[in-house]
């Protein structure tokens, strides 16, 4: 089943940088490189421009993705030493909803002379907070109408979406949204670049549609009576800006053209996976190949990720998408808005410089942090309450409280966060059976893990690959390059970890009963906070 | 009225030093000598004992006071550069309840040889907390018993009270409870040890009496009914262990021995008004004549006085004693339990070595701290609640929120705090007129003073006395030699400011409107913490 003659080349596009990551058959990383963006995040002014942009857009250039990922490639290429011929399949995760307008043939707007000064026309990244507006909208006529496709989203669609943000552009700027031809995930733009066709066959992929797009598989996108009902000018969207053809994370988009193979050191005609949202790369990427797995993929935010055969729509939960992370499953998104954010906050709070000095005095304080209770919201509640507008709390302080003591009641919150989640499934039908954590966090914060697995009361497995996301698209690369005969078959030789590679955190007996009480008292303050909030 | 050439003395007791203010009768401050004690607070261990003190004991050594208050004096009035002949009248005024068990002839307990190893003998500071269980009981009893005594005292009785602390010794040290023949208060004590007189005479202060003994002029101490309900060996204890007579501050409890003016370096036969409460002697001290005047004592914790011609029973005040603060009215007290304590512990928690830099930040964010809502009873809730295991709070924190932005909520708790203090008063029947702000913190927090007045709505004068006890207790002295004809009259002439002497802060109108809705939010959050506690 391996051979560990044939590289994978997983691409992970995060906000500030993309990194190249070259994986055998066998699971071993041969290189890795990590190039950033040369604008990086487009806040303060559009280049070459002195008007300043509104505090919450968030813009970036599309030349940066293929420049900064030919040269992560070609320095990772060199790093191990081998030929372009070996590398037989390309798999691509992104940052979403990362989204523009392009022509037919594929150009971003703004690179054209006509458009350059409009920032509505440029890329918008994830986190582009511009379209408040129009969601609120959405929403209301969505819940107004009684879409059925809410309840797929928890019952709210949110403001970082793929809809909202052509929405901002055609109310704000109506030229530009005339002007594209083409509206689409970032992701997909880029393997359209690789693998080239006209834009009617232009791939788009299942996961960024269903998770941020509003589409599933049966119903398609939002219907165009709905789409009127929230704007006239909106109503024939779909027909008239999303063309393509939807294609699974594993499955090729196509094959590289020989333009970008020169320009990637790579071989033409290599099959490219369709793109995958960067968070669930963390699935493969963790080697979760069976139902039941809960992947925490742990930074600044966290998004949790599982696979279930049970269709069920869980009041609360992100998303979820059928083929949406791995083919076969019913894919689940859950989320917390700040963790290692969070964290980062509360240390520049407390005037500290390290975290691992608050985490070794937080680590002698006992479960409970002698009296302080945290409310973990201090970016918005995601999962389950869907609501960015809910604010973080700290109550039980005495004047013998220290900064480790938020710190560890900072923790133990994200802790019984993570606990909620896991209710809401459960309770909506979806089994949760196993815990892998991956992302940078774990790994350089071994207490978060622990009062997790404490406060779960279940073993956590901590992945040993620190670049999940690119390992997992790197498995969607061999997938798409039929390297293997499943999707389960290419993590066993990929990803699932090898005997005695993963750190495992045991639930410490007493701490959990500790937890159950004050998880209640978490859950009653989170609902005073949750009532007071306008 | 005014005779310069009469000069008083005031000697304010505190937890760690004596202040020694000589002042004349025309409010001038002559000079001010401030003397440590030797033992200060006892807490790790007893003098020549290496046995560990249990962590809720506070102790004093009784010889400290004399010989700091003896040394502050005479440095005072060498510095004054005047003769012993031109000190008429001695005030004091003694942090409380602390107190202490003596023999008849007025030794301490602590100091014979039979019980310098017993911490039980040993004079307790008002900070002691040992006498947790006595006060449950006490408490208990009473409200079985429904004793009227419990509604001077807004239907609770302190831990850190007179009647607590001699049932803890009487349980906890049973040997030197039955070697005791007095038990008192330690300002009464230093009154007696100045004046001399069998124990049967000697001069306890109706403030102290009535605010922390449990004592009222028409019914007196407690029944023995009610005491033997409590430990039937408690029966007799006022009988027993509570000789003297009852004397008002501001009236001679007696002359100055000889042995004590050689040692004082004043004339024997000066009289020596009785003790009064530290922060009670700030009534007069910041000229409060008149009733209806909030006196705020304000330091690391808040004492909020008022006089009143009413006598009414509100919910939740510490206590209302009849010529408890100034002869012919009922004194009211109020407090909250931390206020430059919090201040410091916030500054502390963020890693700041400076309150004034906060102040600077935290007065360029407008009222309500740009969301962050705190509630302040990080050392418990005294007014209206009196319940020392409540604990602080913040919320609506966010990623955004600096440490600034928490100080500033929590001066607004603070301010919300009094807010609800005066509602509290004025519902019960006590009219609130005026506010004066006096004590350490006013002078170097005017930020505080201006969110107080905002909150209030109401203009805030600040008193220019740094030392307002002390200016009270030389007042006290003063009366006591009948050097004016009435305590308003002393005050006219001592107190109260000279025109442009006394900083008013003005209640800013646009800020009043914001606060009226957030004190909404902050009882409310308030009502959910004290639902909450245990």
């Amino acid at each position: 089943m391996r051979d560990s003659s044939q590289v994978f080349l997983g691409l992970d596009f995060g906000t500030e940088s993309v990194r190249a990551l070259l994986v055998n058959g066998g699971g071993e990383e041969l290189a890795s490189a990590v190039v950033p963006f040369e604008h990086g995040q487009i806040i303060d002014r559009l280049p070459n421009s002195p008007r300043p942009l509104p505090p919450a857009y968030a813009l970036q250039h599309p030349s940066d993705w293929i420049e900064a990922a030919a040269k992560a490639t070609n320095t990772a290429k060199r790093k191990a030493k081998i030929d372009a011929a070996m590398i037989v399949g390309v798999g691509v995760d992104f940052t979403s909803c990362t989204m523009l307008p392009t022509k037919a043939d594929g150009t971003p707007l703004c690179l054209l002379s006509e458009f350059a000064d409009e920032p509505l026309a440029w890329p918008k990244l994830w986190k582009h907070h511009g379209a408040q507006k129009q969601t609120d909208r959405i929403n209301a006529v969505a819940r107004a109408r009684e879409e059925t496709f809410l309840k797929r989203y928890g019952g709210t669609i949110g403001l970082e979406w793929f809809f909202p943000k052509m929405l901002e552009t055609l109310e704000g700027a109506p030229k530009a949204y005339q002007a594209a031809d083409v509206w689409l995930e970032a992701g997909d733009w880029f393997v359209w670049q690789l693998v080239g066709g006209p834009a009617s066959e232009l791939p788009r992929s299942t996961c960024q549609a269903g998770y941020k797009g509003m589409w599933n598989a049966t119903d398609g996108y939002p219907s165009e009576d709905y789409l009127r009902a929230v704007n006239p000018k909106f109503a024939t969207v779909v027909r008239d800006k999303l063309p393509g053809r939807l294609v699974a994370p594993g499955v090729a988009a196509g094959e590289l053209l020989p333009s970008q193979a020169k320009r990637f050191g790579l071989r033409a005609g290599t099959p490219v996976s369709a793109a995958i949202i960067d968070a669930h790369a963390g699935v493969p990427g963790a080697g979760a190949s069976t139902p039941g797995t809960l992947v925490m993929v742990m930074g600044t935010s966290s998004c949790h990720m599982i696979n279930a055969t049970e269709d069920r729509n869980v009041a609360g939960v992100a998303g979820v998408v059928k083929d949406g992370i791995l083919p076969g499953f019913f894919g689940y998104e859950t989320g917390q808005a700040a963790v290692g954010d969070a964290f980062d906050w509360l240390r520049k709070l407390t005037g500290n410089s390290d975290l691992r000095q608050l985490g070794l005095e937080a680590a002698n304080i006992p479960p409970g942090a002698e009296g302080v209770l945290c409310v973990d919201w201090f970016n918005g509640c995601r999962t389950p309450l869907m609501d960015g507008k809910l604010c973080g709390a700290f109550a039980g302080l005495t004047l013998h409280h220290r900064p480790a003591h938020l710190y560890r009641a900072l923790l133990e919150a994200s802790a019984f966060g993570v606990r909620w989640i896991v209710e809401v499934l459960r309770e909506g039908g979806v089994p949760v059976k196993k815990f892998i954590a991956t992302g940078g966090l774990p790994h350089h914060n071994p207490l978060v893990v622990q009062v997790y697995a404490d406060v779960l009361g279940e073993p956590i497995m901590v992945h040993p690959c620190k670049h999940g996301p690119a390992l997992g698209a790197a498995i969607l690369g061999a997938l798409a390059a039929n390297a293997f005969s499943s999707p389960a078959a290419a993590m066993r030789a990929m990803s699932v970890p090898k005997p005695g590679t993963a750190t495992i955190y045991k639930p410490n007996r007493d701490a959990r009963k500790t937890y159950e009480a004050l998880y209640a008292d978490y859950r009653k303050f989170g609902g005073f906070l949750n009532s007071q909030s306008s």
